[in-house]
């Protein structure tokens, strides 16, 4: 299976981005409007400082019993968080957040987050790249044994 | 693939539970010390009536500025969630968790929660099943071919 992060599993997007200054309350509020459970964390310059996840949001503001409008990104987010390349491979991917329990990772080029892939992106590529396998296999048996 | 949701994706645990009166923050609490991003709401007879889990602890407290430590359960979880039974096949709760949205889904039997299956567990499950099907269907080619 050599598919690459990008773009095999998913694309160059703008991604939605926050500040260490930001408010927790600003982060759960962009995650509820789009719908999405990471956000990153940038830079002035928009390079990729860390990020923060429902679960960060979850763990060190709620359970700690934190205020969520005046706590800061800076001091909950996960920093200088693993991130991916777009070449790198969706098995090593999925190795790398299996091992360390994640469930987003960051891709970047020079030190800019492009894109970010969840491990339900690569759980779906791998069942469809199994798939495709089990088809040309299938293929290939029955090619053997049914044509002329 | 005919595998069941109990025994071939998940055990029978005990689940840990709130009630309606618990408050978010005691919520958060339990998911960040057992590492789990849903719980089970009960009656006072252990009846599943609710589910509640980061998702909704994100985008229903903090995104909207309430105080965790306030807000109780029964105002901020998902009433009567959709449940799985013990038998129900792994494609059929993979198609439901995947047209819902769903990460997490209770698995209720006469009322009672046995067990919570996650969208990670299903993939899982998936995977290993196709991996199972190409490594059968690979035994039947070489067997073939190269067999006395």
């Amino acid at each position: 299976m050599h598919r690459k992060i990008i773009p095999d599993i998913v694309q160059r997007l703008n991604i939605a981005s926050v500040k260490v200054n930001d408010t927790a309350y600003q982060c759960a509020k962009i995650m509820a409007d789009a719908h999405i459970s990471a956000l990153i964390v940038v830079d002035d310059n928009e390079i990729l400082i860390g990020i923060i996840t429902e679960r960060d949001l979850t763990q060190r503001i709620l359970a700690a019993g934190l205020d969520g409008k005046t706590t800061k990104v800076g001091d909950v987010m996960t920093a200088n968080p693993d991130m991916l390349g777009p070449d790198d491979s969706v098995m090593d991917a999925l190795e790398l957040m299996q091992t360390r329990g994640y469930r987003h990772l960051p891709v970047a080029e020079d030190g800019k987050c492009v894109s970010i892939v969840s491990i339900r992106d690569l759980y779906t590529s791998a069942k469809e790249a199994l798939e495709q396998d089990i088809k040309e296999t299938e293929a290939f048996v029955f090619g053997d044994r049914y044509a002329v």
